[in-house]
């Protein structure tokens, strides 16, 4: 059977990177106060090419919160009979430092040996692309209509973090109301293995900062009778972890559901090259939980990395102190059934019991994510996974993903199932110089979302 | 018995005070490159300072390395059964910052309650010039000569650690020859409690870095999977003190020598207030080696501080990241006999065997200075005290100073025993903003070292 928008397709495609490329000209970094501008004009340009694809309704929302602007729109008339599905991606982009090791300039994107190279090419201009175009594509083809009723939830701060998305969904929550979400913001294993995520890990992040004295002293005069916190906040950063570098968080792996037969073979099935990876992560070593494989290190296991850890003065040559305050950043990735809460809990109590008496110690908590995973047997899943077959060739296999993001909120706030298809490859430099997009899989995405759509609507609400 | 120069100072205290100003103006800040020509300007004002006061052959002495410039100068006609005795300081001083922490200017002196507050008003300046116009004084008053043959080396790099101060000895080996070095540049125990140093600790001080990835990697993708330089800087820091705050280095308390039963009544004899001293450190507790009391963890015990420990961002917020790299400084204190090379071999062993294959390791050594120790029984020690008791009332008590300087090599290079004649105070704010320097100690000083000539003098060579 051929697909749905493969003959319109033929005739698209450089109306449809011409359009990309314009987006792409726009530096819309959320990090960057002095973007904000650029944020509020990608906004607008995301609303007009919902508008001009054919969706409806399309609005700059403003966040809850005073945040950057997300994009609304919609098209629903497929009935009340067919699903609502919500296409969720993003317009804001990541900041583009270290400038010098681009090849082109980031904001003149380079269509070049069957890629697109420009900040926001893949992550997630590209792929929020791919959605809109189908949708021109099914209105185009056949009858003219939608097999579902479809929303688009385009956000403009996912990149530093989504502080007010959680916000901006309860107070959206009518007009965002779905069956499914559909995530277009992640990635295959490979471009001939296809895979779909079915989960990311959730997310807990702290600041310790201790403090042992007014200030610096003299590290002669004092040394060796008064606390050091550089020793303080090692002991602590090094006891977070066991020889076998389990987390030693009280209770922190009693919630961690089990993987089913089904997800260890899911696990199994994925050919994973050790050393390859290792290469990509560029690392002279992989280390992790003890009896743990390197797939569920980054999928299905939780883990506590320490991001920052400060204390004294760590430039060149020596300065002789006993510093004043130390500090650290821990964060928790978090599987199901963890709960941000309890670990967070866990560690205020944890850090506290670790501060002796006459040392100040300051705990901040910075947001809080949970573990996201959506049932394999979810009927939707099914659509999902037949619709990649029929574009890429093959089964997909299911895949995790070790990141946290908005994702666990939609499907919470919306009480929807989240699926995810998306075509990123692991080599697209996500967030660093030369981000790319593979413009074959970028036209199968386009593809699939039709096959998806189309699926969906048949298997009804 | 009257003291020697009572009835000269009593017309002199305006001048001397005049000087000390004009002197302490000059911001001779040897840290900051910038002030390279303030500290040769203050090293021209001590050569001409030192020849005003009857001294000759003042020479502005070039320091092997290109480094800053200390200041020669001598009188040698005691003849050649007097002892020479070596008067050492420095005219350099410390950076000022936190400068809005200061009730004056640091280099507006200001001379109010009995107190100079300027920096380096205690160290060094005035340190020195007691003991140049001690010279002067003795040349005014009597005969007109010294009882001793004296010369004179002010230092310039002393506050940046004395980085070419023993290749200088070395060079001017011939010129600077002694019998006694007497170093002004060091505390008493309180005014109303005279006291005399009898010892510093050693220092050597080592930078380690260690990189796991060729850049930062993100901590939901890599974390649990990659090495996290964070955790490891962590682990050896932490390692690097036991359960009883001892040293863990292989071998660390070998070389340490027992103090005598005179060193251990010595540390007795002294008022320890503990709780004033912690309200002095600005500290809410006190700890250090188990079974040691404050004094020995402080002057007669050897120690390891971490002074400066980074990984990662550690700024406000999160940044989700394994860092690709981590560093931390350590220093060792060292008391008699341990060896600097001795315990830099230990710990340059121990870090190598703590970092994994795979991970990169940079060991820096910078620097290292020996313990220093004076016997209470060597026939110059009992002039300095008889010198003190006259001049304060009391007999002094014997101290150490935990920090670490030159003295080692001035006594080493020279062969000569070294003496610590210094009457700062503990609260004279070293290092720190409003540094000051109480006028009574400074009298004191000045009306001592006459005493102390006079009386190495008639005792000869």
């Amino acid at each position: 059977m051929p697909l749905l928008l493969e003959g319109w397709l033929d005739s698209e495609r450089d109306r449809i990177l011409a359009t990309l490329v314009d987006w792409l000209r726009i530096p819309s970094i959320s990090a960057q106060p002095d973007h904000a501008g650029d944020v509020r004009r990608s906004a607008e340009f995301t609303a007009a090419l919902l508008t001009d694809a054919g969706l409806e309704h399309a609005t700059v929302l403003e966040t809850p919160g005073g945040g950057l602007p997300s994009v609304y729109a919609d098209h629903l008339h497929a009935g009340p009979d067919a699903p609502t599905i919500l296409v969720y991606g993003h317009h804001d982009v990541q900041p583009v430092d270290p400038l010098d090791e681009w090849t082109s300039p980031p904001f003149e994107p380079a269509v070049v040996d069957g890629e697109v190279r420009a900040r926001g090419a893949i992550d997630d201009k590209g792929q929020v692309l791919f959605q809109v175009e189908a949708v021109r594509g099914l209105l185009s083809v056949g009858d003219g209509g939608l097999p579902v009723n479809l929303k688009f939830l385009v956000e403009g701060e996912e990149e530093v973090g989504s502080p007010n998305f959680e916000a901006l969904l309860d107070a959206e929550q009518q007009r965002l109301a779905c069956d499914v979400v559909v995530v277009s913001d992640t990635d295959m294993w490979a471009a001939d293995v296809p895979s779909v995520c079915v989960g990311m890990r959730g997310l807990i992040a702290y600041g310790v900062e201790v403090r042992t004295a007014a200030a610096d002293l003299h590290s002669g005069l004092f040394g060796g009778a008064v606390p050091n916190p550089a020793h303080l906040v090692a002991r602590m950063v090094a006891a977070l972890h066991d020889e076998d570098r389990r987390v030693t968080l009280p209770g922190f792996y009693d919630a961690v559901r089990p993987l089913s037969d089904a997800e260890e073979a899911s696990l199994r099935s994925i050919p994973v090259d050790e050393a390859a990876w290792q290469a990509m992560a560029g690392v002279g070593r992989l280390e992790g939980e003890a009896g743990r494989s390197l797939l569920e290190r980054i999928w299905t296991r939780p883990t506590c990395d320490v991001t920052g850890m400060s204390a004294g003065y760590a430039g060149a040559g020596v300065k002789t102190i006993v510093p004043a305050h130390g500090r650290f950043t821990a964060t928790f990735r978090l599987v199901p059934d963890q709960q941000p809460d309890a670990v967070g809990a866990a560690f205020e109590g944890w850090v506290r019991s670790q501060v002796p008496d006459g040392v100040d110690v300051e705990i901040t908590r910075m947001g809080g994510v949970a573990p996201a995973l959506t049932p394999v047997d979810h009927p939707a899943m099914a659509a999902l996974c037949h619709s990649v077959e029929r574009v890429w060739g093959k089964a997909p296999l299911f895949t995790r993903i070790g990141g946290s993001g908005p994702e666990e909120a939609l499907g919470r706030v919306l009480d929807a199932a989240v699926l995810y298809l998306g075509v990123a490859l692991p080599e697209d430099r996500f967030h660093a110089p030369n981000e790319r997009m593979v413009l074959d899989q970028f036209w199968k995405g386009l593809l699939a979302a039709a096959e998806l759509w189309t699926e969906l609507g048949a298997a009804g609400s």
